[in-house]
Formats: C-alpha cells, sequence, structure tokens
C-alpha cells in the first residue's frame, strides 16, 4: 500500500492546542538548571535530558500519529523528512532540513536553523560540556522506538556551542519488522 | 492616568509564538517526576516546584508587558482580573476567572476549569501531599513581585486531588509603590 501523503507540518500545527513559546522555553531552561544542580556532573544531565526526553517521545508519538495522517514511511529515508518537515513543525514549530545521507541511507543529519529551545540562553563556562537541547535527541529516539526503528541519535552541531546551526546526527541501529494482529488494508 | 485598555488575551495569544500544548504537557510532566525522583519528600518536590515558577515569572511578566499593552493597573482586583483574564490566555490559552473577594479587597481565587498541564496525569496514592501544579503559583508569585506585590499563592482547590476545579488563593501581602526614574506621561 502506498503511504499516504502526510498533511503539512503548518496545517497540522495550526490546529493542535498550543502554549506560549516563551514559557515553553523558560519551563525547559528550568528543567536543565534543575538537573544542573541536582546531579552536579554535566555528562549526567546530557544523560538525564535525554532520558527524559526518550519518555517523552514514546508518549508524543501517539499525538504524532494520530493528528498528522502519516502512515507507514516506506524507509528510513521517508521517515526522517517526516521528522523534520512535519515533526518538529507539528510540535515546536519549526522546520527542519535532512542532509548528509551516508551511501546505505541508514544515517542522516537533520538540522535545525531556528529552535525555540535555546532562545535567551547562554552557557556559562562550568556547563561546555552540557548539550542543552538533548531532551530533542532522545524524544526522536523515543518515537522511532514506537515505530520499531532502533536509533542512535546524536549531537553534531550546536549553536551554543559555536556552532552555526544545531545538527541532529541519526543513525539506524535496527528496524523491526511491524506485526500487526489485523490486516492492513481494511 | 487612566490605565490603557489592556489586549484581549485572545488577540495577544494568537499572534505570540508557540509550540505544542501536549509537547509543554508531557515536558512538564517530565520535570515533576524528576523532581520526586531526586527530592524523594513530596513536600520538597512542592517546594521546588514554586520556586521554579517564581524564577519563570520574574522574567515572564517583562514579555507580558512587552506584549498585552497593559500598563499599570489601579488597584489588585484589577490586577487579578488581568491575571485571569489576559495572563491565563496569553502563556497557557486558557481563561480563567476571579472569585471569592474579601471584604477589603486583598485575597481572591483565581479559579482555572482547564489547565494544560495536567492532561494526561492521575496521581498514584504515594503522591497525595503533591501540588502538581505548584509551578503556576510561583509564576504569579515572581511575576508579581516585579510589579510591586508582594503576595501569597496557595492551592484552595486541586483537581487531581478530586476538586471540581483548580482554585488558587491569591493574597496581597504588600504592595511597594513604584517609583519611577522617569515621568509616566511621556
Amino acid at each position: 500500500m502506498a503511504p499516504v501523503g502526510p498533511r503539512s507540518g503548518d496545517a497540522i500545527f495550526a490546529n493542535v492546542e498550543r502554549v506560549n513559546a516563551e514559557l515553553f522555553t523558560l519551563t525547559y531552561g528550568a528543567i536543565v538548571r534543575q538537573l544542573l544542580t541536582d546531579l552536579e556532573e554535566v555528562e549526567e544531565v546530557n544523560k538525564q535530558l535525554d532520558q527524559m526526553g526518550y519518555n517523552i517521545g514514546i508518549r508524543l508519538i501517539d499525538e504524532f500519529l494520530a493528528k498528522s495522517n502519516v502512515s507507514r514511511c516506506v524507509d528510513f529515508k521517508e521517515t526522517a523528512e517526516v521528522i523534520a518537515k512535519v515533526g518538529f513543525k507539528m510540535f515546536l514549530g519549526v522546520t527542519a532540513s535532512v542532509t548528509n545521507w551516508d551511501a546505505d541511507g541508514t544515517c542522516c543529519s537533520i538540522v535545525l536553523e531556528d529552535n525555540p529551545l535555546v532562545d535567551f540562553v547562554e552557557l556559562p563556562d562550568t556547563c561546555q560540556g552540557l548539550y542543552y537541547c538533548n531532551i530533542l535527541s532522545g524524544v526522536i529516539r523515543g518515537a522511532l522506538e514506537m515505530v520499531s526503528m532502533k536509533t542512535e541519535v546524536t549531537w553534531a552541531k550546536d549553536m551554543l556551542r559555536g556552532d552555526d546551526v544545531f545538527e541532529l546526527q541519526v543513525k539506524l541501529l535496527k528496524q523491526v519488522p511491524e506485526e500487526y494482529p489485523y490486516k492492513d488494508d481494511e
């Protein structure tokens, strides 16, 4: 069955319930600050943010599938495009692009030029090892795991570390074939 | 000088940058879960959420004043109405109402029937003392302190504890007269 074309991220974003982006940004900043205080080690904070993102991702995928009309993607390439064009728009209101595909189509970069998580953020010298937006990599990893793709998601570029964009490298480790208890073509 | 009429919360909310409410809800849930794990005592979590809210509130007030066209409120009564009708709409996309004024106009309740923070939330028995939304009381307290009102903000009703609405009691403790280094009527 050919996949149903996804609705545009803009159209979906216009119709979902939303909250003020600055409130979200400040709330996220409060989490990071809290974790830095409680855990002390920057490396531990990175891990915890990723884990929090993972827990969010495994739930957010339901909202995504319900609202986006995206059906099964034919391959990982399509999946990456849908995350960048539909997913980021639907949840954060920004669009990302996909680049740097490897030869066998199992590793790519998702590039974000605009990222509401980091408005007003500057990292002090004591936090140089911090991946401030690590929740995002966790969200993607969690969401993809729920559609049977085991991935590794890491930051290749980070504007808070002086890069010109945010770049997430998404590497497909394993794809488990889905088995449905019902037929796909009703 | 008569206060300039505030823009409606709806009009402002339509024009600010926003993110998906479910992402916000799940992110907030992740904070609370994290605090419960790290701090163990529910009472400590309540305090920490309030403090995080306070830190957010003292910054969010700037966005509020910049976007809402609200100028100085004539009294605490007007302030409470503006929080309920403009503030909640502008940041969370919901409207609240103001009731239960005491005789001297220094204590009232802000009542929320719809609260995006608690979508999908159920408190387990181990968290019965938790004020899950305590960040909100902190935000109000912090924001009001920045406009020279010392307040005490507490939960009178909480839907997660079985009440029919969320009700925040806001008590004005002290109002410091503002002194501007410039004249108000330019």
